[in-house]
């Protein structure tokens, strides 16, 4: 059998060295995959596909021949958005099952430490303090989830199991809708969502439309001390929305994980708010290794003209 | 239609007011289920059912005619082993789904609050120090779940849900397995089930075979640095062997919401180890309203010779 073709791509990142995460796993799989820094590279003209993280605004000058971008992780508004992107490039990203059960067990931990009074128990607990706190019934709590894609469909999945009434807002109709839950689709679906619910999980794609979309008029549809759980984008928030909610007693707190600047700087006001759980966006990681595979069977079918399932839709923004 | 002849029962407990918990409930659904405490009740001979919480060891002596004992809550050892219990008379006890829901939410919440690091992700966030670390694929953790009644099973899907590989222990093959799990039947069952795993979920009832399960010899089953959440009843853990297992390394450390004694003294131990997460019998509870609508069925098909679908198998000892 006749030596594939090798492929060439790049990495850009200014904060990490995707080398150094999957560089090693690539080569151990695929020989006709080969993926440089940008330094490395002698013939700009022959590389093909970049795998990004957060490139710089020139990043992608150097290569006339790029046919497509890959983000290592499942969110591609870091892509749809680079100014430096030509419209005819493709945008890829990976699509990894572990990455949507860890964001199910992150949104899940997060209700339940809240729902359960964790802290309390803790603190009596500190002080030998044997003191049983009442309980609801998890069917009696709405939880309210915004966007059904890979993440949001498996944290639907994982807060239903646990008997929690839930309700989901998502752009169209479910292809695979999880049994018990109540959907809402079309324009008002997030208002319609979020309507009396005590928890409020956002695991949006980050678009033009969902920009601000979690705000003083949102946190108002919720039942009076609602829960958020941002775990989607942190241009999703507006962050002096938020401080306002808590300061009227609209929400009792909120679990946030992304920010509007990452790493959250050491001066921002929701440090120190003890409603306020900070978390350095951990929800969930794609593998390395999964990484590794997903790049090598796009980066050939782009070779090969083969069917490129991980490619989105560059319209739709997701 | 003829009304209905009352059927009369007595609350049976030491330590809870059943009647201030049940009583209006009950009340509001049937007129024909009188419930007395005991300095009401005139004629101990028409007492055909008592609604039980850890009676006391002659709290059946004056009711010639009792035909059942019903216990409030899903484990019936205390009523199993009670030595003022006549043979003849009939254990029941709830049996409520939501109860099994905030089971798997207890569960669900100590793995996750263990596996993900959720102190150190305070600790660091109380210093403003925002510091990603790293996270495993739940697929690559293995949970063993000891018992696959209804609470068992609820634990098992909601464990499921997140991905994690989960291996059950049970008597006899489930009639309902859940789908993707490995299940472990017989004698070798819990020594098999545990071995390997990172997490070990103690969800048995408390029978003379399982009593002290929990004890050195099967920590040592279990990966090295396991955690142990024991929701069963105190009387399945050796107590020694788990401060041996946190000194030895074997065990990481543990979630224990029931104890041989409760509440659980000041003075013990446990309470000052900060590798044992200590909670005070809360991981769930039976809900009013449920209890009451069971209590009126089981009351009426006593009465009316119906089935008693809460009735316990005496043998079986569940």
């Amino acid at each position: 059998m006749a030596q594939a073709q090798p492929i060439v791509g790049v990495y850009l990142s200014d904060s990490l060295d995707l080398d150094a995460l999957y560089g090693d796993a690539i080569r151990a799989i695929a020989e006709d995959v080969i993926l440089l820094h940008p330094a490395q590279v002698e013939r700009p003209e022959a590389v093909r596909f970049a795998i990004c993280w957060l490139p710089a605004a020139d990043a992608f000058e150097p290569y006339p021949h790029l046919a497509l971008a890959m983000s290592i992780g499942a969110g591609v508004d870091a892509l749809m958005n680079h100014p430096g992107l030509a419209p005819a490039v493709r945008i890829a990203r990976v699509r990894d099952p572990h990455q949507a059960d860890l964001m199910a067990g992150f949104a899940v931990h997060e209700i339940l430490h809240h729902e359960r009074e964790f802290e309390t128990l803790a603190r009596q607990a500190h002080t030998a303090n044997w003191h049983p706190l009442p309980m609801r019934a998890p069917a009696s709590r709405c939880v309210a989830v915004l966007g059904h894609g890979t993440m949001g469909r498996a944290v639907v999945q994982a807060v239903a199991a646990l008997g929690f009434t839930v309700r989901v807002a998502c752009s169209r109709p479910p292809a695979a809708p999880v049994a018990g839950v109540h959907y809402e689709t079309g324009p008002t679906a997030i208002d319609a969502a979020a309507s009396g619910a005590d928890y409020l999980i956002n695991v949006l794609p980050l678009t033009a439309d969902t920009h601000d979309v979690l705000d003083s008029a949102l946190f108002e549809r919720l039942a009076k001390g609602a829960w958020l759980i941002q775990i989607g984008r942190g241009e999703h928030l507006v962050e002096r929305d938020l401080l306002a909610a808590l300061a009227e007693g609209t929400l009792a707190g909120a679990s946030l994980d992304v920010f509007r600047e990452e790493p959250l700087p050491a001066a921002h006001p929701f440090w120190l708010d003890p409603r306020l759980r900070i978390t350095p966006h951990i929800a969930s990681d794609s593998l390395p290794q999964v990484v590794s595979e997903q790049v090598v069977e796009t980066a050939r079918a782009l070779r090969d003209g083969g069917d490129m399932a991980l490619v989105v839709d560059r319209d739709r923004g997701y």
